[in-house]
């Protein structure tokens, strides 16, 4: 689908699975709630063919599942599994900055909000568990426990 | 450099910036402070060819700054423009899953770190401004302000 990067890399390896814009948007509709191949085609405009080989990566990679719709085996619905669900803060991060620095303020197509208050959700950013936010240099990568 | 979409939307805008893979390699090597084409070449292996595109594609974006290192224009030097800061919660929700999904717990190659308290920043998630973690049940996405 998208070339295999080979790095110890926790981004490496999210790319290796989702790293395609394509990929993206048809995840962006299974969010929306999409889930039958013509809805895919219709609200992201991919072609027939590239959607067919990316639904197909997806389920490999255990992104969607895929079931049965009646038909015998002609009709399916493709719906998020526990680990497609926690692709979640990584779209909307994209969608935080793309309104924030594509669009500009009071430019944005889309928001995200709280249906219990109405207020918009705020933008993603890195914090603590007590809440304290965290500055860029207040942060440091490491090697983690799988590192060799 | 991607195919461009052309829909009202956030995330297809931020994929039109950064939806390349190596883009995002690019990007995770410039959030580590490196500033410099053999530099960038080195640590993600990408193509000389390829990269001098991205590098020239996040210029002209306004998400990378050329500036000239002396060598009468021979050498130059990338630096994150603000709105290239901007896309550390894209690049960390994407580490967030890459380990949690991909490596799995306790094999995580990098983590990222509070320097102050030495503990692990928590896998971003969207909460609203006192701190309430939302599921996904709980928001709604709807038409922004810029939508036509």
């Amino acid at each position: 689908m998208v070339q295999r990067h080979e790095q110890a890399c926790p981004i490496a390896a999210t790319l290796n699975v989702i790293g395609d814009h394509w990929s993206m948007l048809v995840l962006r509709e299974a969010f929306f709630g999409r889930t039958r191949f013509g809805e895919f085609e219709k609200h992201t405009g991919i072609a027939k063919n590239i959607l067919t080989q990316r639904l197909n990566a997806l389920v490999d990679q255990g992104v969607l599942e895929r079931s049965e719709i009646g038909q015998m085996g002609k009709r399916f619905a493709y719906v998020l599994t526990p680990k497609g669900e926690g692709l979640l803060p990584v779209l909307m991060a994209m969608a935080d900055w793309g309104n924030a620095h594509v669009y500009g303020e009071g430019k944005e197509p889309a928001i995200t909000i709280d249906k219990a208050s109405g207020e918009r959700v705020p933008a993603l950013w890195p914090r603590m568990a007590d809440g304290r936010v965290l500055s860029r240099k207040e942060m440091r990568t490491i090697d983690g426990p799988g590192r060799g």
